[in-house]
């Protein structure tokens, strides 16, 4: 199906929401892109930059764009879903339908249902399983989604041209289409995303607390930029998802303290073979982890 | 100091002594680079890449090549330097000087100390802050050190010309070098070295050992590969420098437990404040450190 939009509202333009929009742009699949956020500096940023065409922040009208769009991106922390839901209900119009790039998905969906009432069929929860440690308008490039997956978590009532459209949507930005309940969606990326930046920014955290925190990084090398690089992400967003996704992080926090008591035990006792079973299991783990990946290029 | 080796001697030619060996080789600062390795099929990678001119195992009579070196690079997984010291005290020339590519410095001196004996003052130890998550000399190139540090720990009994020479030695494969004490070293790198490493072991262990791991992975981002590279780098090296640096690694183990804490307390209390400041440390650091590196590239 090929996408074409006359006008689509961005709300949230930051890296994921002006990258959505550059890519649109790039493949001619939309006409018209207002972006709307709250301050007025970063519209200015994505306007200069071509990212959208007009720009509103929150204190302005901006629910009458909506009114004229036909999609709509929620793009903004999961945190200000339900206000943005409760804004746009009223002034959304049959045709028009909504998505969003949130990182966590149960509660963007009763956000949904609750706010958006009898739109919410038109609601297609979507995770682009792409970015950067930055953030921004500024940061916003047209093929960050090249390649990358992107999860639709529709509901059984959500309307299946809605899901046509959506998909349309993130296949025209370069990205790959799965889908998954919901609750999966939440489990599955508190495994593999919420919890190792967790872990990477408990453990920057523990570094950055230390006296000596400047003399000690200035020896780190490159496992120490890697392990740490996704704990210089935006504090806001992380946070929102945190709160989100609580129940699957915690029950992540407390799988992982088995690994890392053994671990400590296996040091304590100085039990070469049991420490070395373990890093056996991560190093296979890992390495066929990255020889089934398709792009190659990204992990090496 | 400008240096030429008539012969170089590597025990152990994997990514590290490997690595130096091809960047001395294209520097012309080595006339002949003689490989000692474990394994056959391995050396005979390293003569096809060019890496080393000679190759002899174990078995062979190595030391009487040590008997004809100027220098010595000790580039084996660290439990087997006391065997190694203990086999080349006796065939060391008085001109000949010593130095290693261990990642952890106290064990390494100890050991340097009871099998070297009255050669010990011509070994300087040494750690180049470079790697992959490869390993073997098919892994090996003339640039891995280019722009990367090198720790030297001399002891008070060190000779000062063979630190001159082994400082010379790191410099020509594009090093630079500092220097701290053994302790000092091997507390910084429990840091942001060994500790980073394990964490990353212990949280794809973790992964790993759940019945969905597969398809959990799948869906697995840059953040994933990003934190979890380091934990496909040899087990037998991390499980060796786990073993040799445990008393500092416990010490972090028991720190990380703070901020660890900190997190799920959190979370389990729904607290979004506390969860955002300790995200927002640990953002700012990450930032500040990356910040302030002089090869920005590395870090971006």
């Amino acid at each position: 199906m090929s996408l074409r939009l006359q006008r689509l509202v961005v709300l949230g333009v930051g890296l994921i929401g002006g990258s959505a929009a550059l890519a649109l742009k790039s493949r001619g699949a939309v006409g018209e892109v207002v972006g709307v956020g709250r301050t007025r500096a970063n519209l200015d940023e994505a306007l200069r930059a071509g990212v959208i065409d007009r720009a509103l922040t929150l204190e302005d009208r901006w629910t009458d764009e909506v009114s004229r769009a036909d999609c709509v991106l929620v793009a903004a922390p999961v945190a200000q879903f339900p206000a943005l839901f409760r804004a746009m209900a009223p002034a959304l119009p049959e045709r028009a339908w909504v998505t969003d790039a949130g990182s966590t998905k149960q509660e963007v969906v009763a956000a949904a249902r609750a706010h958006l009432r009898d739109a919410f069929p038109r609601f297609v929860p979507a995770h682009p399983i792409a970015g950067t440690e930055r953030s921004g308008a500024a940061a916003a490039f047209a093929t960050l989604y090249e390649g990358r997956q992107v999860i639709l978590t529709p509901e059984p009532d959500t309307d299946p041209a809605a899901v046509a459209s959506v998909t349309a949507l993130w296949e025209a930005c370069g990205a790959r289409v799965a889908t998954l309940t919901a609750a999966r969606h939440d489990s599955v990326f508190a495994a593999v995303s919420h919890f190792p930046h967790m872990l990477a920014a408990a453990y920057m955290a523990g570094i950055a607390g230390r006296p000596d925190a400047g003399e000690v990084t200035s020896y780190a090398g490159t496992g120490f930029r890697d392990v740490t690089r996704i704990a210089a992400a935006s504090p806001e967003m992380w946070r929102d998802i945190g709160i989100a996704n609580r129940a699957a992080l915690l029950d992540e926090i407390a799988a992982f303290r088995g690994p890392l008591d053994a671990l400590e035990a296996a040091l304590r006792d100085g039990d070469a073979s049991k420490l070395e079973a373990l890093l056996a299991v991560a190093a296979w783990a890992r390495r066929s982890w990255a020889a089934g990946r398709e792009d190659r290029d990204a992990v090496e």
